[in-house]
This record gives C-alpha cells, structure tokens and sequence, in this order.
C-alpha cells in the first residue's frame, strides 16, 4: 500500500508559517509538496517571498497577507529607505492579483513603516508583522465560534451528523491555527457535534489533497468527491450546508473564492441547502460593489491543468502530463459567488447577510 | 516535447467499434489507452462484451448500446438457446446501470432473435445488430443537421465564432461517425460556420481528453477548461452556447448524463444562455416522469478519482496515485439535469423543449 502522508503522525499541529523573530526570517510549508511530503522552507529575502507567494508554496488568501507583511519586515533588514519600502511594497502587491488580504497587509506595514524614522523600522515592521499574523488568529477563533453556532443548530434540528461541504483549502494550512471554512468544522468537532465534511477536489491544483490532509490529521471524518459531484449530492440532500472561505469579498457581499465555487452555490441555492463563506473582515474590498464586474481573475498556467503529482507503481513521486504540451488551455484561478446566492457571511464580528456587511465597514 | 497523440494522423477517421461480420466478432478501441495510444481489441465472447463495458474500455451511451447489440449476436453463436438468449441479455443489461440505451438495445435483440426459429438466430442476430448501428448513425446525422440549424442562427445573430461548452465526451468516439452532443458542432464546420468548443475536463475519467483528441482529429478549434471553470466563462459572456450528450431521458425532458452537467446547467440557466442535450430518442425512458428521483445512478470505484494515467518525465506512460489508498472517497458517475433547466433537446425527429419529447413517445 502505498502511504502518501508518512510524516502526518508529527504534524498534527500545522503550522504553514512560522516566524523566527530572533533570527529574522520565517519558515515555510511548500504546499506543493503536500501531501507526499512536508517540505520546510526559509525565505530569508524579499525575492524568496515573491517566489513562495507567485508559486504558490504558500496558499490561502490569510495566509498570503501573513507571508507578505513578513515579507515587507524581510525587506527592511536590507534597506529601510522610504523607497526601497515602496519598492518592495509594489513587488509584493504583484504577486497575486486576487486576493485582497495581500494588498492590505502590504498597506498596513508600508504605513507602519513609512510612520517610523529609519532606525526604527526593522523593529516596528517585524511587531506589525507579528500583530497581523495574531490578529488573524484571534479573528479566526472568532469566526470558528460564530460558524460553530450554525453548525450546532444544525445538528439540533436534525439530529444527526451533519454534512459539510467545503471547496478548496481554507482550512489550517491556508490560515493559521483555525483556518476560515474549516474553522467552524473544528470548533463544532471541538465541541462534540458530529461533522462530517464532503471534500471537492478542487481542479486544477486539488487542493482538496490539503484539505483531506489536514482533516485527516484532526481526526475529522470526511470524504472526497470530484468538483462535478456536489450537486448531485445536494439533490440527493446528503449535504446539509456548504462553508467556504474567500480570496476577495465586496462590500455588497458578493464573495470571489476558488474557481467553481459559483457553481455550488448555484447548486446550493436550487436545492435550499445553506451556503455559507468564512473570512475575516480585512478580506472584505470597501472600494467595490459589483464583484463579477470589478474582481480581477488570476489566469494561470495550462501546466496546472494538463499535470499532476503522484506516487508511481515504483513509490517514486513523479510528475504526469495527461494532456498534450500543444493542447489549448484556459485556466481561470477564481470566479465570483453573486451575494444574492449566500445564506450568509461568517467573519470575526458574526454572522450577516450579504446586504448586512456594510454595516461592518470602516466608514459605517 | 511530449506527444501524447502519436497514432492521431493515422486516424482522422474514428471508429470506435468495427463489426466484421464474416469472422462473427467486432474490433473496438479501447478507449481507456487514449490519448497515449490507439490500441485495438478484439471481443469474441460475452465475456469479453462485458468487460468492455463494465470496465470502460467502450463508453457513451449509444455506443454501449451497439457493442451490447453485438454481444447479443456474439452470444447466440455457442449457444442460441432461449434460456441462453435470456441469459446474455439479463447479464449484459446489467453491466452499465444509468445508460437506458442498453436496456432498449440488448430488448431489441432479445425479442428479434427469440422470434425466430434456433437455426436462424445467428443471422437474425448479427443482422438486428447491425441495423441498430446504422440507424444510430442516421439518427446521429438528423442530429447534426437539426443542431447545426441552432448554431447557424446563434452565428447569424453574432456575426462571429460561436462558442460552445461541451461536457464528457459525446463525440465520434461515443457514437459513430457523427457523435451526439458534437454531430451540431461537426456538422456547423462542414457548413463553414466558425465554432470554438470549451471542453470540460470531466472528472473523474477525464473524457475531455477523448473530447479534445477527436476535436484535434477534426481540426476543430477548442480549449480545454477545468469543470470548475464553466460557470464563470458563462459569467464573463464567453459561452455562448452549451450542447451535452445524454445517457438517459425521462418523458418529461430530465436528462440524466455524466456528474456535473447539472452544474453547467444552473450556470446557463443562470446567465442566459442556451443548454442543449443532443441525444436519439433511444436515449429516452418513456417510463420515466422524475429523473431526479427515478434513474439509478452508478457509483463507480474510488481508484478513479485517485490515480490519473499520463507521460512521466521519463516519456513512459505511467499511473501515478495521489491520493492516499485510505482516503474516503464518493464517485457517483452521472447527475440529472431537471427539464427546467433544458433550452430544449436535439434528437433525430427535430429540436423540441422538454415537455413536447412525450410527442415523440412511441405510445402517443
């Protein structure tokens, strides 16, 4: 039998980011490589940031701002001039064009930053770095204890297991400690409601592989199911609620999350079943209020669709290609969810109906 | 670079099973080998008619049908027997258990052999068979011709390309000679009408791959997509059109056909855009009014959405696994998509909406 998770017995704490203040530079999961391996990585410079980020070795839209703010405090070691700050701040804003939480955490040290006379940024940078990162944490927790609730009554109308359906990774690997989607599923777990979590696959870079992973690890029953199944189930109502986590959310509520998540929530939707997104509030984009129009969608390489990674008959871990190199491809990272399609918004302030989030803006 | 399709110049035309009469066998491509290799092979028993079809190595829904129809054919040459006739037709009916069009062909031959004298039946059987072949193709050209008119007038309306998703594999390699779901598509580019197919991935079994060698075949511009990606090319206005297969049809216009078109469906329905499902009125269950709740759904092996087939870097063809063996896992294979959700169906007779099909019923 093949055994792809050899190393999960020690990781049953993950953590995808760990920084080391002392030392100065923070040490990486590559998410790549799960779940053959556990594969620990330090990026000690801006560039290795760049790269984590780009390359996706890190993932998650709270976890990207994570690794982005430390990348800001990495950059001040080398140069903390005014403009070597803007330099680095307008390199990491690049490396994704999705995810909101990049830009802010990228806003929020350069300000913390440019506030402070030079001999005090490499300090005050790695603090604000630190503080986002706990924030994020705290916020988490919050959203686990708001989403458990929903869970909890849940289970009490129906009184049984309840079934969970979750797409992508938006679990402890994609935010640390709680994770956002999965935070309520651990909570609930936590508190002793019987969950049970359908796993979509999530095409191209099945990131349903970290999902199962991590699930597997906190002792959470699950199963695993194609993108193409969750509205099959729905009909069949063996799904009882859908939570998912976001990349970029509008301040009407329209929700922009891994590519096929509008196709559940339409699912969702035509059979009555909750559908749910989970993120803390520093996801939410104030500026925009028409997400399908306004969200600009990652397009990545047509490697991501025509390869994958696995254990051959030799136990080696090879890379396939099951399509040709001259096959045309198109690769869409994201889509948008309407508002009009969710049940409602877990943050770390509650639960609210899309129209409802507004009213937890800055400038409220 | 890696050429996964070798054999394609010697095979621009695509037959999926080949009778040869005389030797009393039929030859088929196996079509589990594609695209890395054409590999031909030869059914001489009921036996080897079931594998075929139990194990995929021949798939679409009218093509199951033939091959079944030849089985019957195959199965009378050792023993023509009533109890044998019956025998063959009870075990090849349930090699599929979606696909209605088995039932009605291996029926179909049931009552044509049993309706004649012991001395008869071979030729009575190789004959019915043949004839259920050849008015599938015909079927199939009606098809075309009627779904061709749909694109010409989606191309006269646009003045441009028309693009058009398709999911599964309802092609030349599903049916012969024209297919089902791409026979519209074939036709439309004889006509010297410009078409563009998005093809869906389809997990688990990948059947855009098939979808994409044939295109490939025909020189038919297309691009591959993720299943995931459907619903926000249609968000984007991309999509102008989407023309499915059909394994099974209820009275009132429910199609039952690979997991995942439902989702495409809600997606069209949800942006406006025409959904179609081309299928011969074989295809229907006149019996039928609920697809949701009265067609049996298969539940195929968790191997198939854990290993993928593809060219390691080493250039040889390779099974890798990249999920672990224990993992949980569902693998419904088709959904239905209500009659609701259908623009209308494609059939031989003509283009009609759902609920004018029970016109077309053979008892009204």
């Amino acid at each position: 039998m093949i055994s792809l998770n050899a190393n999960l017995q020690n990781n049953s704490a993950i953590a995808p980011l760990s920084a080391d203040v002392e030392h100065r530079h923070i040490e990486i999961i590559d998410q790549r490589a799960l779940p053959f391996e556990v594969r620990l990585v330090t990026l000690n410079s801006v560039e290795d940031v760049d790269h984590a980020i780009t390359d996706m070795l890190v993932r998650g839209a709270p976890l990207i701002g994570i690794c982005a703010a430390y990348g800001m405090a990495i950059g001040v070691l080398s140069d903390a001039s005014d403009s070597a700050v803007k330099q680095t701040a307008m390199r990491l804003r690049k490396t994704r064009p999705t995810a909101v939480n990049l830009m802010w955490a990228v806003d929020r040290m350069a300000s913390a930053i440019l506030a402070v006379p030079i001999a005090h940024r490499v300090d005050v940078a790695w603090q604000e770095a630190q503080r986002i990162e706990s924030e994020n944490i705290l916020q988490n927790e919050q959203i686990a204890l708001h989403g458990a609730k929903l869970i909890a009554e849940m289970a009490k109308t129906l009184n049984r297991t309840v079934h969970i359906l979750t797409h992508c990774n938006a679990g402890r690997l994609a935010t640390p400690v709680w994770g956002t989607a999965l935070a309520p599923v651990y909570m609930a777990a936590r508190q002793g409601i019987d969950v049970h979590v359908f796993v979509d696959e999530t095409r191209p870079r099945n990131q349903g592989l970290l999902t199962a992973w991590e699930l597997k690890a906190a002792n959470i029953p699950h199963t695993l199911i194609v993108d193409n199944a969750g509205g099959y189930l729905m009909q069949q109502h063996r799904i009882d609620m859908a939570i998912v986590g976001a990349d970029r959310v509008t301040k009407t509520g329209d929700v922009c999350n891994k590519i096929g998540t509008y196709l559940k929530a339409l699912a969702a939707c035509d059979n009555h079943i909750p559908f749910y997104a989970a993120f803390p509030l520093s996801t939410v984009d104030w500026a925009l209020t028409d997400g399908v129009k306004e969200i600009p969608i990652e397009n990545r390489s047509a490697s991501e669709v025509t390869q994958i990674t696995g254990v051959a008959e030799s136990g080696n871990i090879e890379a396939v290609t099951f399509y040709d190199e001259n096959q045309s491809v198109e690769n869409p990272a994201f889509d948008v969810t309407p508002a009009r399609l969710m049940t409602g918004l877990i943050t770390e302030k509650g639960v609210c109906t899309p129209a409802q989030l507004v009213e937890w803006s800055p400038s409220f």
